[in-house]
């Protein structure tokens, strides 16, 4: 299963970290040895867009590692006070300097490997121009047949990507799509 | 804006911590001024589950703060190593040791106050029996007109036990939910 174990010291009085099974508990949790509390680390929610320009959709080029250099949907880790749409649009703005109008919640995806969920929005794109920030190469619209398959940056974008044009082609709508990625 | 601020000492080497905005960022870190390490805080996600059987639903009344004496649906935080379904799952297990067959992501409601997004699942129930664990006092079905409205541990769980109670009535199915709690 993974575990995080990411403590050595107590973040509170900065003694020393042991993982161990509370006894009100299951599973090890980091305890300070000096002071007793517990430290619990859960997973963390990615928050990002699918953003359309008629028959095009817009993808970042990554500035960063990891993946640097490959293709990304506009997302990045939800920030404390925000929700989960308005972190997705935060970051489509930082990424890709994009102006948007929110859609539905689209994708909801478990990495469980690495101990994060990827929730991404539809969007429509208010204007073609964009304005990358330092974490993006280049910020550019492709049609369907002109996607980079083999330069996506991570599994879920390639799922949200994929649904996307399934879902577009069947002509049903953009219902919600729940994935587990391996 | 919500900001935990929940670091004193680094959790890497137990160094003094200082809030401040790295180079390359735009908000307030937990920054070590001995190692220089930058640790994060995010929203945790609390997963659940509303469970079904006939004409009721399942609520626990719960046996620990916050809101000891309330009634709940089971839920609690997700946890490294699992699946949202899974996670809500567990704690549906954990709580009210019930058996259940679980159905489609229904509500994701943000609570920005606390850092937190709240994700409940339907679920059929597989039996009317329950085993619940040492957090619930007690484990019961209640029609609509029997749920304790007044005596509701939480707002997420309002909400939920609502919109369930409306899409029934509607019968137009039960569509994913979004919601902003205050």
């Amino acid at each position: 299963m993974f575990q995080a174990r990411r403590y050595q010291h107590c973040p509170t009085c900065g003694g020393q970290i042991e993982y161990r099974v509370p006894a009100d508990d299951n599973r090890e949790r980091a305890t300070c040895t000096q002071c007793g509390a517990i430290h619990y680390e859960n997973p963390l929610n990615v928050v990002g867009t699918l953003p359309v320009w008629g028959e095009q959709v817009l993808l970042c080029k990554r500035a960063i590692e990891p993946r640097l250099g490959k293709w990304t949907l506009p997302a990045g880790f939800m920030e404390l006070g925000e929700t989960l749409a308005e972190g997705a649009q935060r970051e489509t703005v930082e990424e890709a300097g994009a102006r948007i109008e929110l859609e539905n919640l689209y994708c909801v995806m478990n990495v469980v490997r690495v101990g994060q969920v990827h929730l991404f929005y539809r969007a429509q794109l208010l204007s073609p121009d964009f304005d990358p920030g330092p974490e993006t190469l280049e910020a550019r619209l492709f049609h369907e047949h002109e996607i980079p398959w083999d330069e996506i940056a991570f599994h879920t974008i390639r799922e949200t990507l994929q649904r996307f044009f399934e879902d577009r082609r069947a002509g049903r709508g953009y219902p919600l799509h729940t994935a587990d990625i391996g």
